[in-house]
């Protein structure tokens, strides 16, 4: 198998990885209507004749389609709705207010929608039902802050947050704190109205507590915890004063807690996670298998820095080739997760591009392709999804004059790659189920 | 399966996978006499009739036992030999003088041990043959260091290696251009003699070149990559001004670079790898299957920072749990290589320990079982090989008062393991093949 054929079957297997896990289709695979009757794969059945009303709410990145869905499932019976997705993500769809916000960091147009959806939530009764849309991206299109806490305080603590090498959970719990609708508190501002939420997870283990910062979710993290988290990083210095006093009137009791599984607003709420990694990954697996590959998912949950998990992919794709272990030639490994990078250079990238890079680093000797990227189609503050390389790209790089080591020194992936050729570009998707990695060993 | 037959299957595992890279084992497996010939599995048939004398030299952890069976082998066509082992790994060898020595912080006893070796060596004619034998540790228990470098400036520049960061093969190009027998020099002390040396693999892929330093193995690196990798690791200093100055030299060619692959005294040499992290997995492997596990091996080749590897062993077994991927349930997932940690704490452990702890921290919900451990016995500066966690291990240290955080924080795990006692205690195994952790999800 030469270089071309092996980036082709790579295109082939990533085309059916996001294709699984769009949203749109996901909806229909999750949800049958029979008359007035909504039949849930998942065992849940809903008659639609005990609301009065049923209306829409969907916040986060792959919410249009999500949305355009459950229009066409629901057809009459949807009253109203509203969407809050990324700049660039919006879809029309009949009945629907379709709003846009900024993404990675909240912007005016994030408080300003979600001030008026909130206001519209006031006017409903227990007669109501309210489809909650999520996917990833929800933490930052979404948000109500306390009357202190500017805009421009949120956008600091975002910064900080993402850059300082917390996880995405000990980052969403200091977000939840300082939030009037996050971790269960959307929830508050339904009720008394029923809830249904749908998911697509972007988180490891796709837990629909941290999923958009779980809005219609018991949050079981305190005000102390997030304290505590702040510490373990060391950024006290760096927050916001404001911020630093809202957390700590909130452990002094001045506050309430997030709702905890044991509020009664949560006996009129199903959650439900309808796509994550997984069912992507599986659908990579298949296209490879028919493609002749032996396929092996390791799994959906990676994480940690990529400087050392490219180690790992190494040590993999070497013992692969020395020894068919864990799986024979022609070989296709699937990984999924979400890796971090911890940033101290000055250039462009992303975590999937930085894998790419680093995993190129390492100068594998035989035959290999790897890729890593985004499901979502954005890949750090970049145009790409990711990026792909091959035994062949070192060359390639040399011939260009392009040296790995110091684009990888200064966090400059998207440099690196772009000469090449060799970014993954594949426009919003308008779904998120983190990371996907694809190593083929021919 | 209950926490006490997972423990007792996971002493089964580990005894069989030190097992098979027994060092007396392997040499029979290896060599067959038949008269006066040595016929190898790797292909090679030697004619002792053509020597005038055979000698034996061994230098490294494991070699006492490679020694007695190669002894046995060669019988009456055994003239001499030595082996140089570390402290408490001698055994008495028929004709063989034992010397002992410091690992990993070689001694006195190194640089007098390979002084009297080398004086040996200057009598060998062509008509000789010597066998070499190496495994880990040997880089440490053999050296001739330059007049103006004293074994105190070996020491301080081991440590900072070892504390730094450096992989295995970035310690060994340095300490390779600073000695006058690694690196291939030693080829150069035997030579006219024939030599064939046989290596316990004790690093990543198994290179000759870099097992012990490489005594008997061309030397691709160079002053200047020594010097580069003092300058990676920002450590020009803390290393002692006589080892750079040596290195300058070198780099400046005021002395001979290590002998590089067209050197004719290679032309007398065949070196082989007679054991290696693989073949512990492997009979790692049987013997899980033969207790009712699902098995795989997912690579011998390993690295990176135990901080992060442990995120990655949290992956594998949250995903064997929720989905039974890669491998279903009940699964044994085997892992070999060799983590690194970078020590900030003041606390007492080893890679081994300290991946098991960061394991446990992850507090990974469902029932497992997961045990990190040096083959050679040895973990760090302790008296254990590595340690072994369950799901029940926290609640464990809980009832001990024990914070496993804490610990983690301090490189403490040997005394977080102690009182639990979850240490795994081996003693010396005389063999050396890498780590082994074994992932049990019942």
């Amino acid at each position: 198998m030469n270089d071309k054929s092996l980036h082709e079957s790579a295109q082939h297997i990533l085309k059916s990885a996001l294709k699984a896990v769009d949203p749109y289709n996901l909806i229909f695979e999750q949800i049958k209507r029979k008359k007035n009757k909504l039949i849930f794969k998942s065992g849940y059945t809903v008659d639609l004749d005990k609301f009065q009303n049923v209306f829409l709410l969907g916040i986060g990145k792959g919410v249009a389609p999500m949305a355009r869905a459950i229009s066409k499932v629901l057809d009459d019976k949807l009253i109203a709705g509203d969407i809050i997705v990324k700049y660039e993500h919006g879809q029309s769809v009949d009945k629907i207010a379709v709003h846009e916000a900024g993404h990675p960091i909240p912007d005016e147009n994030t408080l300003k929608s979600t001030s008026l959806v909130l206001n519209k939530l006031k006017k409903l009764s227990d007669t109501d039902l309210v489809f909650v849309l999520l996917t990833g991206g929800g933490s930052a299109l979404f948000e109500k802050l306390p009357d202190t806490v500017y805009l421009k305080d949120l956008q600091v603590l975002n910064e900080i947050l993402l850059g300082c090498g917390a996880s995405i959970h000990e980052i969403n719990c200091i977000r939840k704190h300082i939030s009037d609708i996050k971790g269960g508190q959307l929830a508050r501002h339904i009720y008394p109205a029923k809830i249904i939420t749908l998911a697509l997870s972007d988180v490891v283990g796709d837990d629909l507590s941290v999923i958009a910062s779980g809005p219609t979710t018991p949050d079981e993290s305190t005000f102390e915890e997030a304290l505590s988290i702040i510490k373990k990083y060391k950024i006290e210095n760096k927050i916001p004063c404001n911020i630093l006093d809202i957390l700590n009137d909130g452990f002094e009791g001045k506050t309430a807690e997030t709702p905890k599984s044991n509020d009664a607003i949560f006996n009129s709420v199903i959650n439900m996670v309808i796509g994550s990694n997984i069912i992507s990954l599986k659908a990579a697996e298949e296209k490879a298998k028919k493609l002749g590959f032996n396929t092996l998912i390791l799994t959906s949950m990676l994480q940690g820095e990529v400087k050392e998990l490219s180690k790992v992919i190494e040590a993999l794709i070497r013992e692969i080739q020395q020894s068919n272990i864990p799986v024979e030639k022609p070989a296709c490994l699937l990984i999924g997760g979400e890796p971090t990078v911890k940033v101290t250079g000055k250039g462009k990238g992303g975590r999937n591009q930085e894998l790419a890079l680093s995993v190129l680093n390492k100068n594998i000797e035989k035959p290999y392709l790897f890729l890593s990227c985004g499901t979502d189609g954005t890949d750090g503050p970049t145009d790409a999804a990711g990026a792909i390389i091959t035994h062949a790209t070192f060359q390639k790089a040399e011939i260009l004059d392009l040296n790995a080591k110091e684009y990888l020194a200064n966090n400059d992936a998207y440099n690196f790659f772009s000469p090449l050729r060799d970014l993954i570009k594949t426009g919003p998707t308008r779904t998120n189920v983190m990371d996907i990695m694809v190593a083929l060993i021919p």
